[in-house]
C-alpha cells in the first residue's frame, strides 16, 4: 500500500502505467527494439535481437536491486543493462544496448509510457464529452442563473453551461491528439547526441527503431533540448486546469444553498464522520484536489528545461519523478470530473426557483434592452438602475415595480415588459451554441489522431 | 521611466503591444470592429458603425482617468464605454458596445495583444534559428568536448551544438504557429455568454466580428473556459524554456575556465562597479533571468483556469497582469539569446585545446567500442576503464596507456588504436545531424501559417 | 500610466516604495551609509563622506538614463556610481562605492525597500484586524451556517468566522514581525565576497553601515546564498494565501443565493457594463486576482536560490523583478481584503434564514450528540442518518421528524429534542474562541518587533 | 517496491515517516490522546479511554481497505474510524472519536507526522554544517578564484566558500527551530470548528490534547485557515533551495574544466552506460533534481490556502499529498548534499592553478586598489583597464605587463605591484568571515529548541 492519498488522487490504470515495473518494461522495450532496428541495419548479427528481445521480459528482472543501486550509479540503467546482460548471455550479450546511452532508454521508455498515458486522458476527456453531450441536449431547454463574480448576472440554460463543458473537453481531446506527432518522439544519440558508436548507421537505426515502437523519428537527438516535454506538461496542466472549470462549477452548483446539482448518491459516498446529514460532492473535490497537484508540476518541468550541455544535472532528473506524477494528478481529475458528471443529479426545478427568488433583478439587462431600443443604452441603463433600487428597497419584483414606473410604461406595453421580463424569451444564442458544442463533439468523434 | 527592471528583462517592440495605450487601443479596436459588425448584419444602423468607429480613437481617451475609475468599478469596459458614448454622442452613442459585456472587450483586446506578441515571438526566434543556422554550417567541422553532467562524454562539433539550438528555436516556431487557430480566437458572449441582447443574430455577428478582426469564431464564448489562454500561456512557458537551455549553455562556455565562446564585445557591455578585467556574459544572463519570470507566469495562468460559473472572480482578473508579463519575460529571453549568438566570439582553438586537455579519457568510448566489436561490450568496457585508472593515477594520456596495455595491443594494431582515439573520427552522425536540422530550418522558411 | 492592470493589483503607496525612483533613492541611502561608515571607521575622509551624502539625492540623476545603460552592462549600479561621481567630482570622487560591489548596492537597497514594504503590509493586517475585532465582537451571536465542502454542517456564529480572519491577521502580523532581524540585513561584500579592497577594516565597516542604515550585520556576505530573500518571499506568499482565504469566504458569502453580506455601496463600485442590478464583490475579487499574483512569484524566488559560486548569472537578476512584484501584488490582496471589511453589510436576518432553510437537518449532530450520550455514538447516527432521510424524502423539518420517531422518541424527551436542535444551544466553544482570537489580537497590540 | 524515482529522491528514513502505515498510526495517536485527554477532563470514562488506546495499533487495522474506503467517501476517517469502533468494542466503543471531525485526525495526525520529518531535516542539516565547518576550518588558507557571472572575479578560499556553505546550512537550521512553536499545533474544533458537541469542554479538551501529544494548542481551529500549513511549506522551500545552491557549485566545481573538487569515489557511483571514463557528481545531481521537486510543492501549498469557508474543497486534499512530498523530496536535497560533501576530494593545486590561469587578471581590482590610493577610483580603474586589455592580447601575464606601463610604474613601485598581485595578500576579510560562520554554527549547536 502507497501512501492513502495515492489512492484519491489518481486512477489505477494511470497508476499501472506509471509503475515501476511499467518503467522497467518500457525501457526494455527500447531495448528489445534497438536491437531489432539494428538486426535490420545490419549492425548487429539477427541472432543477437532475437536473443536480446527473448530476455526482454519485466518479471526476468530484480527491480528493488535496480532501484537500490540506481540510487548509488545515478541512474537505473546501468544495473538494467548489466542484469539484461546477464540474462542474454552468450555472444549476444555483448550487443545489449549497443551505441546507446541511459538516457536513450530512460527517454524513449518515458514517450511509451505517455503515450500509454495520453491514450487514458484521451478516454476520460471522451468519457466526459459523451455524458456533456447528453446533458446539454437534454437541459437545452432548462433554465437557470447565469452567474458573474457569482452573481446572478442574467437567464442561461443548463444545457449551455454543460455545452460548454462538452465543447472544453472535446478541445481538450483535439489538443492532446494534435501534439502526439510532436511529442511521442523517440530518443536515440548514444553518450554524446552523436551516435559515435554507430559510425554512420545512426540516422538510419534512429528511424528504424523510431519504426519498430511505433514512435516518429526526431531530426536529431534532444538529450538536453526538452521543449517536447515541455510541451507535453504543458497540455496536461491545460487538461488539469480545464477539470479544475468543471469540477468548481459543480461544487458551487451542489452548495446547500444553490443544490441545482447533486453528485450521483452512493452507498457511503460523500458522507462525514461527524455529519450524519452531509452529502458532500467528493469526487468533484477529488477532481480540484487532483487538478492542483497536476498543475503544481508543470513549472517543475518547465522550469528543468534549461538542461546543461549534451546532459543535465539535476535538471533531466526531475522529470523523472515530475512527469510520471502529472500524469496520475491529471488522470485523477479526469476521473474525478467523469464521475462526478456521470449520473449527476439535475434540480431542474430549484435550478427554476434560484432563477426566479431575486424577483426578477436578473431579467434587468434585458428590460434594459428592451428600453434601449427606445431611449438608447445609457438612458435605458439609468432607468433600469432605478427601478431595481426599487426592488431592492420595496423588495418587491421587477415586474411590478417595471409597470409602476413612468418612464417604462411610457416606453413599453405592459405586453412588453411581459415578453422582457420572461427568462425563456430571453436566452439569445443559448440554444445556438448547444447545437455548435455538440457538432463539434461529432466531428471529433469522427475522427483519429495521424498517427494510430 | 518603470522600474529598471522592466529595462532588462523585455524589449521596446513587446513593451509597446503590451503598454496600458495599446490595451485601450486594442479594446476600442473591438469596439469598432463590433459597430461594423453589427451594421453588415443589420443589427445596428451604419451611420451608427461609423460614428463610432470614427471616435475609436486611443489619443481621445484618458487613460489614467481610465485606470483610476477601474479600480472602484472592477473593469476598465465601464468608463472606457462611457467615454466612448460621450465621443460618439448623438443618436449613435446608443450603440456603442451594444450587445456585449466589459469580458468581452477585454478578452478580444488581449487576444489582439496576443497576436501581436505572438508575431514578435516568432521574429524573435527566427532571428534566433537565422543565426543558429549559420553557425551549425560554420562550425560542423569544429570538435569540441561533449558533456553530460558537466563532465567531458565524447567530441562533439559546435556544429551539433548550434544545430540544435536552431532545431529548437525551429521547433519553437512550429509550434507557435500551429497554435494560432485555437488560440486567436475571437470573444463575444455578452452578460452570460448567450449573447441575449442580440437575439437570433449572436452567432452571425460573432462570425463577422471575427471576419472583421481577422481573428477565428468560436464554437461558443468561453468567458469561464480558459483553455486557450492556458495554452497560450504555456506554449510562451516552453519558448521561455528552451531560451534558459541555450542562454545557460553560453553562460557556461564563456566560463573562465571553458572560454570556448564569449558575447560579442561592445563598449561598455558586461563590465563591472569593481573588477576591470571583467566581460561578463550579459544578454545570455539576462535572458536566463527573463526565462524565470516568464516561466513563473505560467502556473499562475493555469491555476487561475478553475473560473466560476459564467465569470470568475480573481482568476480571470489575475490574467490581467500575468498574461502581459508572460509575453514581456518572454520577449526579453528570446532578444537575450538573439543578441547573444549574434556576433558570439567562438573560440574553435580553446574547444580543441579542452578537448585535448584529459589526455584523451573523452575517447574512452571510442576505444571500447573499437574494442567491443572483439571481446563484446562488459569485457571491453572492463578493460577501459583500466586504462582509463591508469591514465588518471599516472598523468599519461590514453593513446600512451593504451599502447601500453597488454590486453588492448594484443586486440587492436597501434593504427587502429590511433583511429579510435581521434576526435574527429569518432563523430558519429554529427555531421547528418547538422543538415537535418538544416533542413527543418528551410523548410519552415518556406512555410507560413494558414491564418496568414 | 503604467498598464491598466498596474492601477488594481496594488496600493499607490506600496508602488511608491517599488518604483524606479525609490530603488535608486534606496541605492543612493546605501551610497551614502557606506561613505559615513568608512568615515567613522577611518577608511575614508570625512569630507569625502559628507561631499558623497550631499550628492546622494535621486532628483539629481537622470533614470532613465540609468535604466538604458543598466541594459547595456547588466546592472544599474555602474552607470550609478559613475554618476555620483561626477556629482560628487573633486578629490572626493575618488572614495565613491569604495570597497563595494553592485551587489552590495542593489541588495541593500532592496532589504531597504522590503523593510518599508514591510511596515506597509502589517499596517494594512493591522487594519484588517482591526476590523475582524469589531465584528468577532459584534457578532458573536449572530448564528450562521457553518459550512464544510460548501455544504452546510453545523451552526457557528459570524463573530466566529471574523475571530478567525482576525486571528489569521494577527498571526500574519507575528509572522512579518518575527522574520524581520533574520531578514533585514544589510549586504557588504566587495566583488567577490571578501571586502578585500577594505583590507582588514571590512567587518567593521559592515558593521557602522549596518548601524547606519538600522539593518542587522550578517556573520558574513550573503551574494550567493538567498536563504533570506526566500524566507522574505515565502512569507509574503503565505500573507497573501491567506488574503485569498477571507477574501474568497466573502465572495462565497455574496452570492446572490447567499447573500449574507455585500461589500459597502460606493457609487459606482461593482457595477457592469451590462447589467444595471449587479453589485460585484470588486475588493475581494481584486484581492483574489493579486493574491493569485503573488503566490506566482514564490516559487520564482525559491527556484533562483540556486546561485552560482560567488554572484549568479540569471537567478540573481530574476529576484529585480520578482520581489517587487511579490511585495506589490501581496499589497494588493491585503489592501483588497482591508478595504471588502471595511464598512462590510453583514445581513444577520439572511444567515439565520439560510440556516433554517434545510429544516433543522445543520443540527443533526447535536441530535445524535444527545442521542449518544444514550446509545453510543454509531448507534446515534444510524438513528439520526434514517430520520434526516425522512427530512430530506418528506420535505418535513428535523424537529417534526425527530419527534415522529420512535426510536428518539424513547431516548429523549419532546424538551430535550427542542434544546438538541436549537442552534443557538450548539455552539460550544464559538464564544470561547471568539474571545481568544481578541486576547491574541490585543496581545500584538501590546508589542513593538524587538527592531523597532 | 514503488516507482525508481522514489529511490533516489527522498531518504529512507523520511519515507518511513510519511508512509501510509505512519499516517494512519499518527492518526491513531491522535484518537488515542484525544480519549485520554477526555478521560483527564472528566467527558469520557477513563476506562473507555483506556480501551480506545489500547486498541489504537497500526497493526490491526487493514491499510488497504482504509484506502479503497477512502476514495469513495472522500476521507480515510471514516473507515478508520468505524474499524477502531469495532476493535474497541462494547461501552467504550462509543466514545470513539468523541467530538471530533476526519480534519481533526488528519491534521494533527500530519503535524505529528511533520515534527519527525522536521527532525530529520535539522539533523541531516547538521550534518551538512558539521561538515562545512571542517572544509571551512581546514581550508581557510586554501586560495581559489571567486566567481561572479561564472567569471573569475577576485581570490577567495575555499574555506569561505565552505564558510559560507555552513552559515546556510547553520541558518536553516535556526529557521526550522523558530518556526516550531508556530506550527506544531494540535487541530481540534469538531465538524464546523465549535467543538459543540463537547459544550463547554471544548477549549479544555483541546489544551489536555495538546499536552498529551507535546504540541502546542492554537487560539482556535484552524481548518480553513491554513497559514500554519503555508509556513512550514514555504521554509521547507527555502531549505531546498538552500541545498540547490550548495550542490550547483559542487557540479560546477566539478566540471572537467575546473575540477577543483569530486564527489568521494564510492565502487559503481557515478559510472555511465556507455563511457568507462566517467565519474559524475551523482549526489549533487540527485540533491538539485530533489530540490527542483520540493520547491515545485510550494506553490501548490501556497495556492491551496485559499479554502472555503469551514472546510475547503479540494484545496486541502490537495495537501494531503504535497505536504508529504515536500518532506520527501526536501529530505532527498539535503541527503544528496549531505553525501555529496561527505568526503569530498578538494583538489588544492588544481584550484590553485586555475586561480593563475589568467595571467593574474583576477587580481586586476588588486592592482587599482593599490594605484586608487594615489589617483582615485575612476582614474585607477582605467588605467587597469588598459593593461588588462594588453594581457588579452599579448598572452603576457598581468605582473608583467603592469610593470611595463609607465603610468603603473609612475606611481607603485615593483614591490607594491608584487604585492598588489598576490592573491594570499588580497584576501580581505575572508579569513574574519570563516571565524564569524563557525561561531555561529557553534552557537547553534549551544542551544535547543524551546519546546524540546
Amino acid at each position: 500500500v502507497t501512501d492513502l492519498a495515492a489512492a484519491l488522487f489518481t486512477t489505477p490504470a494511470m497508476a499501472a502505467v506509471f509503475s515501476a515495473e511499467a518503467r522497467v518494461r518500457r525501457m526494455l522495450d527500447f531495448e528489445a527494439a534497438l536491437a531489432r532496428a539494428q538486426a535490420r541495419a545490419g549492425v548487429i548479427p539477427a541472432g543477437a535481437a532475437a536473443a536480446i528481445g527473448t530476455a526482454c521480459r519485466v518479471e526476468r528482472l530484480d527491480l528493488g536491486a535496480i532501484a537500490r543501486e540506481a540510487a548509488v550509479v545515478g541512474t537505473p540503467v546501468v544495473p538494467l543493462a548489466r542484469m539484461l546482460g546477464d540474462l542474454v548471455g552468450g555472444e549476444a550479450r555483448r550487443y545489449v544496448h549497443w551505441g546507446a546511452t541511459s538516457q536513450d532508454a530512460i527517454d524513449t521508455g518515458m514517450v511509451l509510457q505517455a503515450r500509454d498515458g495520453l491514450e487514458l486522458l484521451e478516454e476520460g476527456l471522451l468519457g466526459i464529452a459523451a455524458t456533456g453531450a447528453v446533458l446539454a441536449e437534454r437541459h437545452r431547454a432548462t433554465p437557470m442563473a447565469g452567474r458573474t463574480l457569482l452573481q446572478h448576472a442574467l437567464p442561461i440554460t443548463f444545457g449551455l453551461k454543460a455545452a460548454r463543458w462538452l465543447a472544453l473537453a472535446t478541445r481538450q481531446v483535439g489538443r492532446l491528439r494534435q501534439l502526439r506527432p510532436r511529442v511521442l518522439v523517440v530518443q536515440l544519440g548514444g553518450a554524446a547526441g552523436t551516435l559515435a558508436s554507430l559510425g554512420s548507421d545512426g540516422p538510419s537505426v534512429m528511424a528504424l527503431l523510431a519504426e519498430e515502437l511505433g514512435l516518429a523519428a526526431p531530426e536529431l537527438p534532444w538529450h538536453a533540448e526538452r521543449d517536447r516535454i515541455g510541451e507535453l506538461a504543458a497540455a496536461l496542466g491545460v487538461v488539469a486546469g480545464g477539470m479544475a472549470k468543471i469540477a468548481g462549477d459543480l461544487v458551487l452548483l451542489a452548495q446547500t444553498e444553490v443544490g441545482e446539482v447533486a453528485e450521483a448518491a452512493v452507498e457511503g459516498k460523500g458522507g462525514s464522520s461527524a455529519l450524519p446529514q452531509k452529502r458532500n460532492p467528493v469526487d468533484a473535490t477529488m477532481a480540484l484536489a487532483a487538478a492542483r497537484l497536476a498543475i503544481g508540476q508543470v513549472p517543475t518541468v518547465l522550469g528543468a528545461m534549461a538542461q546543461e550541455h549534451e546532459r543535465a544535472a539535476g535538471a533531466w532528473q526531475a522529470e523523472w519523478a515530475a512527469v510520471p506524477d502529472l500524469f496520475r494528478f491529471t488522470a485523477g481529475a479526469v476521473e474525478g470530473v467523469r464521475r462526478a458528471l456521470e449520473g449527476l443529479e439535475v434540480d431542474a426545478d430549484r435550478m427554476r426557483r434560484n432563477l426566479d427568488a431575486s424577483g426578477g433583478l436578473i431579467l434587468a439587462e434585458s428590460l434594459a434592452t428592451a428600453l434601449a431600443q427606445r431611449v438608447g443604452r445609457p438612458e435605458a441603463q439609468r432607468i433600469v438602475r432605478d427601478v431595481c433600487d426599487r426592488v431592492r428597497r420595496d423588495g418587491a419584483d421587477l415586474t411590478a415595480a417595471a409597470l409602476a414606473d413612468e418612464r417604462v410604461a411610457a416606453l413599453l406595453t405592459p405586453d412588453a415588459i411581459g415578453r422582457a421580463l420572461d427568462p425563456l424569451a430571453y436566452l439569445g444564442a443559448a440554444d445556438a451554441f448547444v447545437d455548435r458544442a455538440l457538432a463539434a463533439h461529432r466531428e471529433i468523434l469522427g475522427t483519429v489522431p495521424a498517427d494510430r
